[in-house]
């Protein structure tokens, strides 16, 4: 009541199961009186790319670019552009993250790491020795909510794809703990598409009843341990 | 000797370490009498979002958007877009995949991401049940060359970015391999930008050496025992 989420969004299709997925988060969310924000990529039509179009006016070396050198010297002087901007703003005031989406080659879309890539800067989601528990974004809380192709079997141990951990490494320790975020349990829907009609429902509705108790929640320990025994 | 080498290539700036590692590749990799293409994403300002823009003409269901089914089917009817036409060449024809790249965020720039989401659709790198060691992209091998931003110590088994194989199953096991293209050892330059310019001309011959040999080099077993021992 009164929390404060933000929803990244990356799937194309509101008719999508990742579509109704967050149109619950949304509903359930605002239902408890928090104030919900979506940063809906795909219709933003976010940039993915890392470039000198992210700094505004000069650079700080114009001889040799340095995207991490530029990006963290443009975020101290107030230079960086308007898209990212925004989307730290945000951010800044989240008590929450979510992130909705389908899972890519055991990553995250393009789009979507490209929302990393660009809105986490140096000097605004961690700095020199200010990382993971020190991180500048303490206090605030992350969930990776998505779905896959494959099916649990697949992803479990001695499954063919491994243990579905595996893929949250890079995205929970290597991201969100690096800067400082804690992380709850990643909700994963297996094969949305490969399952019946009475499946789907069934993990829509199992969606709606975890958020009910979400702000209950306790983060994961977020080392080694969680993720490989 | 006659052998091709496609080099995709994600740094923004020419004169940077992964610059030099790039030039190093195609000048030794040349000389040994190889045919060496390079894919310079952000000098082909690649296109990293997987939109219906991908798919020429007419959409297989125009009422729900599914990115996965359009473009299997545009690639079955030849209609997906000329940049993924002219990059599915460049790979059909290579024998050894390089990616150069800075590791961000414990993975790859957004940018190398969207090539992987846009370039390996189903049907021309898997089909249904031709995965893994059944993909469609056999008798390949693959590299994945990066710098890092943490030290080595980091990235070790007890530091605090842990093993460095860790970053590199989803894109050796969930990309590479799950499209049958064989894995050859990662070549990692740790934190070129915090170490001695000595330090930095030893790695670019590191380099250089390695290329030498390289095609004598054998797969790595590419399963979880490789990763997480």
């Amino acid at each position: 009541p009164g929390k404060k989420v933000l929803i990244v969004y990356a799937h194309q299709e509101p008719k999508s199961f990742n579509g109704s997925l967050l149109k619950i988060a949304v509903e359930e969310l605002t239902k408890q009186g928090c104030s919900v924000t979506v940063s809906d990529l795909y219709a933003m039509q976010f940039e993915p790319r890392a470039t000198r179009n992210d700094i505004v006016g000069h650079l700080h070396n114009s001889k040799e670019f340095n995207y991490g050198m530029e990006t963290w010297e443009a975020y101290k002087r107030g230079d960086l552009s308007q898209d990212l901007v925004e989307e730290q703003k945000k951010v800044q005031e989240a008590d929450l993250l979510i992130f909705q989406f389908p899972l890519f080659w055991f990553s995250m879309p393009a789009i979507l790491k490209g929302w990393m890539d660009r809105v986490l800067v140096q000097g605004f989601a961690y700095d020199l020795s200010k990382s993971y528990d020190c991180g500048l974004l303490q206090n605030k809380l992350s969930l990776f909510s998505f779905t896959t192709g494959g099916t649990k079997e697949m992803y479990s141990n001695g499954g063919i794809g491994g243990d579905i951990r595996y893929v949250l490494w890079p995205m929970q320790h290597g991201i969100m703990h690096f800067c400082g975020v804690k992380v709850l349990e990643p909700h994963i829907c297996y094969a949305p598409e490969h399952v019946s009609e009475e499946k789907r429902k069934e993990m829509l509705t199992a969606w709606t009843q975890r958020l009910k108790t979400l702000w209950k929640e306790e983060p994961i320990n977020c080392s080694p341990e969680w993720y490989f025994k």
